[in-house]
């Protein structure tokens, strides 16, 4: 996706947000504002936002030379989901269609975000997304919720590329892809992290606390970017990416930064930003399952 | 009022939507933001606002040549307030306390913007703000409408300087100029607008479409910033400045330049903003008559 006039601000303000997470002093988050300010006339126009993001992320790693500023907040989202991993589960077991029960739940999962974050929330979010059956049927006919094509996808692909989000939301997404192994014994499936900390996006660690490595082979894609940008990714990653006949991005991140792609994606993710919505012709919070064809 | 942090994503907002206003090119919106994002590290940061805004309008006008790029929404804006006048008028000579009705639609006058204004707003925010009378009583209480005082001053004062601001809101203003003159012939009233376009401030002409100079003094500030800097203002605006008893600043743009000051103001304004709403301690659109002391 391009990044819009409209993602400048947004740019300003996600960089006040970090600040202020990490209780930085006014002056210390205004120098950092001031360094961002000045990457704006220097983007390359053609840059998607997660490319623009990571190189905020770098100046505020580089000002308060905190390495992974996010870690707690990644810890703590892990903890909350694993916490409730037990009852999803079991939610999926006993629905009348577990695939999709367990589809819903990731995309569910993408609520997590690295701001204030409670049991409550995901709750709320969970009910709301499980509840709104006629809804998704709506949004089948228009593709934005293209469940029937993704289930078929699921039965027949040899393997599969899941690329992961945010830390706590793996936990969701470990559920899905038990799911799609109980679906398709010999899928082989590659989970891709980020290659280093970048906001609460998920790293090896995280995928390892979620137990990912017991279903599919975890591969950090090189890039420390709040995205997957091909380019950027490393060379082991970008051969798995040719070979997979079918891809699971899930979240914004990765969507902006791939779509439009000529790849079999299926987009999962909560639309988190009036812009996006706007791309994407959707409403804001809209919950979507986008087949990229 | 200080610029805080927040306040520098929404300037590169109201750069965008001035480009947009003005149906810029993308590509020219994308010139000016950069030059705007370029501003931020220079800005002096005791600078307040309408200071840092009169820079960015100042980079509008140059990149565009367009004097006066909100020309035409000030004409319009005067129009419709104009059409609407004998209207309010007769509201305020019909109600039980004309000057209390007079300073509501005064303030109401306020929600007059830049942006899409039709009848429907202005007359939704006039009958939300007269019957909204309790509220105003218990705000009056927490000093956020301190019409009491207001009323006595105005009995009282020799002299009146009243500091405009947007176009359109000027034919409220005047309704409140002319039952202040009712309860208090002798008073001697300067009315001050902008001293060249800035948004969609007020000018000298806009003043005399209001018919204002029949019954104040039109005096214009000297300088083109969508607030009130002494500093920055003429001589002869410093002196009425401070040879008057009484001020009463219209907006949140005078609001952000000239608080706090020492001098005796009542501040009438409609909240635009959460940073303004934290400031004050009160909620975005809430309906403000505040004494500075």
């Amino acid at each position: 996706m391009k990044t819009y006039l409209e993602c400048y601000p947004c740019f300003l303000n996600q960089s006040i947000a970090a600040c202020k997470m990490l209780h930085l002093s006014e002056n210390e988050c205004k120098t950092i504002l001031n360094k961002v300010a000045l990457l704006i006339p220097e983007i390359d126009t053609k840059a998607t936002p997660p490319e623009i993001g990571s190189l905020i992320h770098k100046i505020i790693r580089e000002e308060t030379s905190i390495q992974d500023p996010y870690k707690e907040i990644k810890r703590h989202s892990n903890q909350l989901a694993l916490k409730i991993y037990s009852h999803l589960k079991n939610r999926v077991i006993k629905s009348d269609d577990p695939l999709l029960t367990a589809v819903k739940l990731a995309i569910a999962g993408n609520i997590i975000d690295y701001g204030a974050i409670t049991n409550l929330d995901i709750e709320k979010e969970i009910a709301k997304i499980l509840q709104n059956e006629d809804e998704l049927i709506t949004k089948e006919k228009q593709q934005y919720f293209s469940y029937q094509p993704l289930k078929k996808s699921i039965e027949s692909a040899k393997t599969l590329l899941y690329l992961g989000d945010n830390a706590g939301e793996i936990i969701f997404d470990k559920i899905l892809l038990e799911e799609i192994k109980t679906q398709n014994p010999q899928i082989k499936i590659h989970f891709a992290v980020r290659g280093g900390p970048i906001i609460n996006d998920a790293l090896e660690e995280d995928a390892i606390t979620a137990g990912i490595h017991n279903i599919a082979e975890i591969i950090n894609n090189g890039a420390t970017i709040p995205g997957t940008i091909i380019d950027k990714c490393s060379e082991p990653f970008k051969k798995i990416w040719q070979n997979s006949n079918l891809i699971i991005s899930k979240g914004q991140g990765n969507f902006e930064s791939l779509h439009p792609s000529k790849a079999n994606i299926y987009y999962m993710l909560i639309v988190k930003c009036q812009v996006l919505a706007r791309d994407l012709g959707c409403s804001l919070r809209d919950i979507i399952l986008y087949h990229e064809k």
